[in-house]
């Protein structure tokens, strides 16, 4: 077996076959059948080894993950995830590696009906670059500027886990085994919230995904909408993990570092009644609310405004990454 | 100026608006309105330094191969392009690199009306992912299956060109400069056949961009059509540049060495006439047929079959790609 049937028998096996896929694999494009009136929405993830994840990942969480951080754009703007690319490369064939990369992705891929159509491989540092379409209604769809004065500002799930996590693995802070555990999922195989983003179409003026920190990510929405923030400290969701972190080290943890993949939006007066009904499986909380002022006001429990260490961009040196 | 504005000056500043693009480079994923009734043609390919470019190339002959490439894929299937995201890993910020870089990249995007609507960066090795996206008609798409016994086989262009520059700069042949001159450009910035494959809806059988070498993807079409060909070594179209190398090093170059992202496509006997009435810039030439029999046969001109001494596959030990 050479190198090319190798790849291309790991990846043409994938597991999904979506009626919309006029042609897969195989062909100089995919052809591909989008549903009328609604708009393409499309998205693409670079992981770079010693960059985004250490050379010992875990093949499969690594697969998952690459996934599935182009998925949770998807549900930052209420798409409906559809088809994905692959770029690979790899600086050599190992297949038990290539074995498990794929299991990690296409279970996740099985799990939201989202087929891989094409990519490419090339010989190379290990590097992953995903691709990922979906749909979405042109009226719906959860811009990041759709934000405006009297909103309220939600998070899905708890944060600063991953960010824990990191610490761990980079032996800057030492957890038990056991508080590592529960935290190290957070990092290696984040959920994407797309059940979260579909249900909020329609309800949400605003929202994004949490991946670089909470105060970078949110302060994307305020930018973009022109509009300013207050969130209480004491309303942001933590685990008793990195709640036990926070009251240690402080809060740069769950405000200031990403890859959480939490959703945060914002929610008209209106539709409060609405979405606090909704139940996520992964819960929701309301930590503060959009203001006419621009800027992000940070505010402790004895009302003080608190000012974080850093804010959440170059937040390990090492780590540089962003979206074009 | 930081790395992140700094990219985003590059990228943001993109010189195409199409109607289309409802949301482009900015949020958490681009929203794009596809035409109604006709599939979206997708395609991605990677660059690696060291694998498909040397180190000291020039950045703005990069930039404008890395798109031409995806809009060579695009060409292959008679899909229109319109809109493409770019992943980009950098060892360092460079400026004067990104500009030339980018200006290569964007004169080939606005030649052919194609916009940036996003992707990623990342620090790391210096590897460029494009992933382009067009429309075609499902009816008139040209896909690879397509072909059938009786069919004429035709490419554009000349070939080889691409194959004799690498040789010269690879150091195994020696051009003079002038010679050099004219076939550099066929490496460096391949002219993807767009006008030319949306000339063939309708009247093509089958069609693939040559980018592995003439016999290996005219393979890909045979395998997937089930069916063989008879193709005739004289009536290969070669540049002087290419015809004075194959006349002293063999034919290689012209069938067993890609780069050259010509068109190889094939006609039925009704549309031949329609097919030759076409004024190609590049110009059609006729290399031989479709016939039944599976296989790949090469004649010369005293009706012998020619063995070529290698296929296409894995040409150069260090050039490992393919697409999945």
């Amino acid at each position: 077996m050479n190198e090319f049937e190798l790849i291309r028998r790991y990846f043409a096996c994938q597991p999904v076959a979506r009626a919309d896929v006029v042609a897969g694999i195989g062909d100089d494009c995919a052809l591909l059948s989008p549903p009328a009136g609604q708009l393409l929405a499309v998205t693409s993830d670079l992981l770079v080894e010693g960059v985004h994840f250490f050379p010992d990942v875990d093949p499969a969480s690594l697969g998952h993950k690459a996934l599935a951080v182009n998925l949770s754009d998807l549900a930052a703007m209420g798409a409906e995830p559809a088809w994905f690319m692959l770029n690979l490369t790899l600086p050599a064939i190992d297949e038990s590696w290539l074995a498990a990369f794929c299991r990690g992705m296409f279970m996740l891929a099985r799990e939201h009906n989202v087929q891989l159509v094409g990519g490419d491989t090339a010989r190379g540092p290990l590097a992953i670059g995903i691709e990922a379409q979906g749909f979405v209604p042109a009226t719906t769809a959860l811009r990041r500027s759709g934000a405006k004065a009297g909103d309220r500002i939600y998070v899905t799930g708890t944060l600063g886990d991953a960010a824990v996590a990191l610490q761990h693995r980079l032996g800057k802070q030492r957890l038990s085994e056991s508080d590592f555990t529960v935290v190290a999922d957070r990092l290696d195989r984040p959920t994407p919230r797309l059940r979260e983003g579909l249900a909020l179409r329609g309800l949400a003026h605003a929202a994004i995904d949490i991946s670089d920190g909470l105060l970078a990510d949110l302060g994307h929405i305020l930018a973009m909408s022109q509009t300013g923030a207050r969130v209480y400290l004491d309303k942001i969701p933590l685990s008793a993990v990195c709640r036990a972190h926070v009251d240690k080290f402080g809060w740069e943890a769950a405000l200031a570092t990403g890859d959480d993949y939490e959703l945060c939006f914002t929610v008209p007066p209106q539709n409060v009644a609405t979405v606090e009904k909704l139940t996520f499986a992964c819960g929701l909380h309301c930590i503060g609310e959009i203001e006419a002022e621009t800027g992000l006001r940070i505010v402790d429990t004895s009302g003080q405004f608190y000012q974080p260490a850093f804010s959440g961009h170059d937040h390990f040196s090492s780590l540089v990454k962003q979206s074009i």
